[in-house]
């Protein structure tokens, strides 16, 4: 669960600006380096094995996009920083995992980086990586930790075959369409949460189990998890709309405004899943108290029909010598009514009880 | 319950801008044009086949209205953008309705989308649509999901037959009016809402039940969402009431400040909503304690009363050969006095613990 | 409980300024309307029978206040509204009795209402009844609906015997005047409330009954209520204290402040209340938890004593015809001790586990 | 417990500045007033009589400090409003000791009013009296309820002997520590607090008892209130701190900024016991509902140990002519026998639901 | 548990500026004094006996860098004073270990305390003791309670080895050093808090026990404290990063922009501790509930199975000189029929419960 802390640990006593991560052992993957160059009239795609054959391609047309799957490689990022000019300390953000999604406004570049999220059908649970982005002029370099999916493959296709818009707009309407496939992704994880939540409601007014409860807190804890992923981002978004700098366009504003409205919905989404998991957590907690009620009920009805009379029963079961009642010859059948009459009185009593 | 998650996710991929939604079978109902001219002299109302009839009209008189009902045809809403110079970002907001309330100053013109509900009196739930309206200098157009009642009916009789302020007022005060009917709405809603928090407060306190449980959570549930339908509202008449830009004239202020006031109404009575059925919870919880803890009296009550009388009787029914007591000729009425007395003892005993 | 909401209703979808609320059927009590015009010097008292009369008043002296019981008349409203160049959405929010306290700064009046309280003693509730107060440079006309008490005679009476300051001051220390004896008024009430929250602290502490659940969750509700009515004050006279326009003097100003202060106090001992009678509720489930608890130990020592002794007995009451205890002598005396030192085995036992 | 409610009450209806209460009867106790004039070079102390004799020690000594023992005489407080010009209202808030802690920026002098607090060993509660300053260009007046211990005597030492800086300060400098002392008073009465609610802790962890219930209440009410009393301190040490007119100078700054540091420490201490207590009302539910599951798991072992074997006993304990067994030479130990494998399977039974 | 209210209390009533805590007796450990004098070419350390050693080396090198082990000698502050020309108050700031964390720039130079955490493993406690920082032009003086481990160990030797960027840059680089060491130190503890968290976790969903109870709310306490220690520290980060006066160079922003993410890192992960924890403590009641409802089902059970088996056997133990059935030749099977079926009966009823 705290995976996030056990990764930070690894970092910390480095000095500022250090790019590996000594105690903590990447599998060695390669590292997946994608560039598109392309303009209103003309879009190549070109696969890069090192880092420094981007130099040309930088300045040639109208947006350059390279984009870089696997932040492991100390060395790529490195070159990375001295083509583009990247602070260390940037350059720290995108190989360690584990930040907080923010914006830093470098003047030559911004700086984003915020939370991409998978669902893993098998376990019901939210997966995360890291995705990171440096905008500059005309080009944009995105970062995204090796082994997730590929989310930005339908943009790239889109540029490609030159639908929609892309083409004819700058780095920055490129940076809004990325972020806009990170925070669609959402909706789709979003639902997938929505559905187990929706399961374990059912579950929860039907057959309340224990293990239910270790779902139910499991789940409370994920929707804590994406609240502390994705608030931050409204927050980059928000700063991006009003307040782009030089590097985003008046005429991509709208579009970031239009993010910024995607963003607060998921965040109203997930405060409202919190809201509905809280009522959950309290409503196996009542169904729990109405069952053991119910339970009490049965247990307390069958006793006090039955106590009076294996009573009576008891009391003439007795050895002693003088028991008159012993020696009648209706005794029996007068005892058997008493009982009879004992249990009709006590069917009215719960009956004004209304225990049935 | 969470059906905006699921249409949102259809909405996922699509370039931005986009009008059709392909995963969502929409019923193909006719979209009904409504146009409606007025000025302080005259009103005519027409009936629009093809949204392009509405070029002639514009222009024509003080005021032009033009209500659509149902957003799903992608033809209708692309007119209606080339006609008044609408964004594709706002033309994709009207489409999908899933947006949250917001207001959008396009300088040219102001972009407002909302919800609007209903009550489902027989299933004794809220419904609700989106609205969403396009304020020109000159006109407004309102856009309706297309299965929701009609609103609007009584603004419109109003306009034609003179009563009222509208006709001599521009389309801001137009605005105002429809804006007015919907949060209108929500008192009506709101009440029914009530009644049903009413009924289930006298069911709570007479005779909890399992099915109780699950309508309380469902009630919480509903007005978790009102409250995510309706808040966003507030800022969004928030800043039409202070800063309008061009479009609201200053003569309407006090009518959306009036507004304003009413949203802000609105959303008091959600907040008291919520606050009352969370206590409402609280009395079921703690009702079915005090029943419980009732039943537990009972259960003690006449398990102590009786257990040590059917000990006693027990013992005299053991078959020990030397047994003195079997014996004596009044054994029988002693134990009978000696069970007479425990009784007797325990009763005083739950009277010291008023449990009588 | 709701009441608010349903006079709400029949205020919806009457054009905005309408005075008549159609569905709601008002007893037809007259309007009584009263005119005290005074000054450094003098103070004359009118009861006034047509509001058209006070027209020769105005101006006359220093200050003219005119305070009419009786907001449902909607030809007395109009009249005062032509007298003194009142809006027409300012008459609508004094006739409709379902505001939110606000303030509005009409340039050339300050037109403000607010929730006067009452306490009934009988049923142990607050009523509420809504004031409505327009300030001029030289009048001040104050609203009230028909039923309440005369809150305002103690200050109509210090005008006219000249006591205090007011003689000597504006138009707008007479707002203070009045507002302040509606802000004193809730104190008186919240005292109340205070006494019946001591009531019910006692009684949960001493004896929880189905009822008193009752009575908490109705207290609560009318906590929630008064602060619904009481919090936006705060906001007035918050803007009355540092902005009040050309209307409210600089000379006037400490005493708003005065008012702030008040109004802060009690809004204080509102949440306190809120406070407290949520750690009622929990008290009650954790007395009540004690309870059942108590109950149990009692349950579970009797059995516990009672049970093995009962089967001892049990087992020889059996006919089994070789049972070779039952034939020696000191059987029966054996079993009896081997009982007693069972009873005294779980005495220990719950001496252990703290039960005794 | 509302006691500052009902001595409000006797505040209500009285016209503003009025300095009698008079449904209050108060204890006639002396007033007894105490001056200090002191400059860098020398210090005299005068007991003052009649509040009239201040007026020529004013301005003769660089700072002269007035300290009035007891509000409850008009006579005296009208005296110091003649001399020091003390607005009626500001009389009116010394002398009604329900005042929220406040200041008042009279241009001419501040007023600051404050709770001191003090601990009631015996009862193990805390008691709040009102503490008042005015403080003016080389005076400062300080006013106490006449009750309370001396929580100045120790400043007063220190100026007549030299002792510290104040002696080469102004009087800005003498409020600074007169408030300076009534904080840290604060941190005594929290620490007793404190160790009240550590002996709860132990107490609820060890034996939980329906009279620790009473006091936790107590606890937490405590500390509502003295979060109600020292919340609003901040901002007025907060606002002394940035600006404090002229009356405040640069070179004292530093220490109300001190002051301002501490006063945060205070509130994060009540909101530390708050968390702390409510923490301890959850720790007492908990551990009763464990002692409840504890019990009954005795209980229900035990009842489930001998109810078969019970059964057994009475089926052999049966009358009928014919049955079997009965007549079995090894029967009564074949039951037996039964009996201790059923038990020895229960025992089992248990084990595996983990019980034992 | 509330130490720091306890050592505060001797500090109440001292003169403000005393560095002497005369009720403390702390232990009379030496104070070390380490100076590290440094610039872009050399840097050489020095072992200081005694404060006042060093003043010579002030102004010598580029940074000049005092570590100060050990706060309780008044003498070492009072030179250290003298020599930095540094303000009695601070000075009581840095002797007074009971500092919440802030900033106060004093023009001259900044001063900042703040708390440095260190986990006891044995006991699984945080323990904290107070970090200040004095940053001149070209001096920083670093004090720590002498207890502690080295933090600030790696920083010393990397500047003494030359490696990273600490050399080149001036003494607000060293501060920002220090500090993102005391930072990177909270997620070591965290990690360490958080694995105790995981383990109450396993624990509270296998077997709860009331051990863990108690262990659970030293946990939240925790979580409590840590809050309170860490939480004002963002807020001096915020300041540094935005407006460090004079004294926090251009160049050094990005670094403490850096560690104000850090600092806000570990704020969200406190507050999930803090979710987390409140979620386990509902999920061990939730968990309880859910056990004495499964006990309550075994109970109900057994006793309704037996209770009407156990009447029957009664019935026929009954000594009546006349009932028909004792004698009937297979009335005892037949009873034992009839036992069946009821017992068949029962468990069919159970399934229809879902008890089984």
């Amino acid at each position: 669960m705290f995976e996030q802390l056990r990764r930070k640990r690894h970092q910390v006593g480095l000095p500022p600006g250090t790019l590996e991560t000594p105690g903590l052992t990447l599998p060695d993957a390669e590292v997946r380096i994608q560039a598109l160059a392309y303009g209103p009239t003309d879009a190549r795609h070109y696969d890069i094995a090192d880092m420094r054959d981007c130099g040309p391609l930088l300045g040639q047309s109208q947006v350059l996009w390279i984009d870089v799957d696997g932040v492991h490689s100390a060395g790529a990022l490195r070159q990375a920083g001295d083509l583009f000019g990247i602070h260390p300390l940037i350059l720290e953000d995108i190989s360690h995992t584990t930040q907080r999604p923010k914006l830093e406004d470098m003047e030559k570049y911004l700086f984003i980086t915020c939370k991409m999220l998978r669902y893993d059908e098998e376990n019901r649970r939210v997966l995360e990586e890291q995705g990171s982005f440096v905008l500059g002029p005309n080009y944009l370099v995105s970062f995204q930790e090796a082994d997730g999916g590929d989310v930005f493959g339908e943009i790239r296709e889109r540029i490609m075959t030159g639908k929609g818009r892309a083409r004819r707009m700058d780095a920055d309407y490129l940076l809004y369409c990325l972020m806009d496939a990170v925070v669609d992704n959402y909706f789709l994880v979003l639902e997938k949460v929505g559905d187990h939540i929706e399961d374990m409601e059912e579950a929860v007014l039907s057959t309340p189990s224990a293990s239910m409860l270790e779902n139910l807190h499991a789940l409370r804890r994920e929707a804590l998890f994406l609240r502390k992923y994705i608030w931050p981002l409204r927050e980059v978004v928000a700063r991006l709309q009003t307040n782009g700098g030089t590097l985003v366009r008046e005429a991509t504003m709208p579009y970031f405004r239009d993010l910024y409205d995607h963003s607060i919905q998921v965040i109203d989404t997930i405060e409202t899943f919190r809201d509905v998991l809280a009522g959950l957590s309290d409503l196996y907690l009542s169904g729990l108290s109405f069952k053991t009620n119910e339970i009490m009920k049965v247990l307390t009805m069958l006793s006090t029909l039955f106590i009076p009379l294996t009573f009576l029963a008891g009391l003439y079961g007795m050895n002693f010598k003088h028991m008159p009642e012993l020696e009648w010859e209706w005794g029996y059948y007068g005892v058997l009514a008493v009982m009879a009459a004992t249990s009709v009185g006590m069917l009215i009593f719960f009956r004004g009880k209304k225990w049935l």
